[in-house]
């Protein structure tokens, strides 16, 4: 982990824009307030490319996709390919049904990614590797460390791969982390917020490896140190103190205690 | 309260395919994640078949509908029906205006529910009792018990109104519940949340009876266990605790400390 | 602040009738819910008057606006308008992208709003001044107190500007607000929710100066009291603690302790 990126982004303030799930929007939207950047939200074709072209990066998430969102996102990427700024996909529950498939199918034609995360069984769709999932979550087994690369070389794109270990593959390199705490899996959208944690990351401009790493990493060490938090007895009352976390400083999270 | 059954709950992890209002998707998904249940949300018509032939139960809401949803639902409803999957309705506010009341006209003529909940206001409504609602609460008093077996019998479903006493016909029988706390009725969506648990319940292949009033006798406990714990000072503090609670075990609720 | 005007809110609950964003509709509904009122939230066009007839008041945020939810948002300004009963505009990031500032001219076009509230850059962009913005953030200075005038002017309306200090412009005198706490800039809908208490403030029927010094350093003076609270260690704490601090009475809040 890269504390100076952190700080770098923090100073920056980025602004990221989200079109994203409805589920996640507030804790979303709470969460990167906390770590340091600036959230906005919208989904009118009619204003995506205005909005993302003042933006620092752009995060896209099909977790509740409907057709008439499909244009504003597709619209939303190329406004960021053109200005420079970072894209972000999460392509959730992808493998769910193939109006899902369809759609990243057309986000990924129209759009160069920065970066695709997701967990394994999406990954594994984007590159038709077996995989079991179920809803939008993955619960199947694999090698997730060939899938990441596929990925990576099939899109000309960074991939990050979430679970129990994060895989990260970016710029012809593989890289793991082992942060974070079960009590992620226990809320809606962590998986989610990680992907605006890591478009801000990435709007720092530093190399790909260090912003990857260091959002990753910090997400996962913020939700060790929630967990572990007195007062914390359950995933209900692990999602306010894992907000306050984010907005720590790298080495408060090491001493475990606010 | 059967115990066991809420084991067989967790033990399945039942994929719940919520069609519901914007209001509440995150606290839903929380809730049903600390429950024990997989929530999945997804509103286009498209896919709305497809997700529903892959889930355990679907949740109907029509909280926050617009007329592009509801095709989305009827789909989803009728793919459960074809799987025999229980499918849920929660007729959010459906005294209020003529847009839900055809609505929920449309989706009870084309999907067989297998339980339908709500306020005493809006049950009696879909019965043609007077009751008085304002906006999309249920204020008046009346002979919730009459209500509640007329709409079981009209719909041929189980049939659950909730309040101070939760009443429930199934069967061709009423039970009542007596569970619960006064601050349920002071944050937003503790009915909605409490479909999701029903319909998660009712997956479980037991007796309705015996899911319904498990499912209404342990929210109504998680409620007043979370209400006494020494940090919760409001409905704001209330809420973490209550999803906390809702992932303990029944006996745990009774120590009634975590 | 009139303690008062709070009992009064208190006791009629007036419902108000919410076409905001996706983002902070569930803490908007729990804010409102726990300050007093009841909140009802829809956006289909079909039903936007008549939800908005049986209110009591009606708030309007263009914060995640669609094409589809502007004709929506004007019946129910129309309906509210109609019925004599308070209609507030919260124009969320107007001067981002033209397709607000179209949205928000038929807006004010075709609704006489009771009140406009918004940051400095929004409300400075509604009266052609110009203002440094930032996606839905207001990062420049300026003459806040010729702003609020000129849009209170120009709209024949109430005008309240929140920041650090608040400006609110109302039947031809200036007033100021310092009530508050950093933390409120750190939560996501901070301000929306704001619009939802204020419109439940002027549906008291007192003078609009009241109703509206009233709103504003209650609600501050609330966040204050959360914000001093001892588990309160970041936004994430501090939420909750502001729902809860929003139900209390004016003198608790100064006693400073729950």
């Amino acid at each position: 982990m890269n504390a100076d990126l952190i700080k770098d982004v923090r100073r920056n303030n980025p602004l990221i824009h989200h079109l994203t799930n409805q589920v996640v929007m507030n804790f979303t939207a709470n969460g990167l307030l906390a770590f340091g950047g600036a959230p906005v939200m919208a989904k009118a074709e009619k204003e995506a490319a205005e909005m993302a072209s003042a933006a620092d990066g752009v995060l896209i998430n099909i977790g509740t996709l409907t057709p008439e969102e499909l244009p504003a996102m597709i619209r939303a990427g190329i406004s960021a390919n053109r200005k420079g700024i970072p894209v972000v996909l999460d392509p959730v529950g992808v493998a769910a049904t193939d109006f899902r498939k369809d759609a990243v199918k057309q986000l990924t034609d129209e759009i160069q990614f920065t970066a695709i995360k997701g967990n394994a069984g999406e990954l594994a769709h984007l590159v038709s590797t077996p995989w079991e999932a179920r809803g939008v979550d993955s619960v199947g087994d694999g090698d997730a460390n060939e899938v990441v690369q596929s990925v990576a070389e099939t899109f000309q794109t960074s991939a990050i791969i979430t679970g129990k270990t994060d895989f990260i593959y970016t710029d012809g390199n593989l890289y793991t982390n082992d942060s974070g705490h079960p009590l992620l899996g226990k809320i809606t959208g962590a998986g989610c917020l990680l992907g605006s944690i890591i478009t801000a990351c990435l709007s720092s401009g530093d190399a790909a490896k260090d912003s990857l790493l260091t959002a990753v990493s910090f997400y996962g060490h913020a939700a060790e140190f929630a967990a572990q938090q007195h007062n914390v007895t359950g995933p209900g009352s692990f999602s306010p103190m894992f907000i306050d976390a984010l907005s720590l400083d790298p080495a408060q999270l090491q001493e475990r205690k606010i």
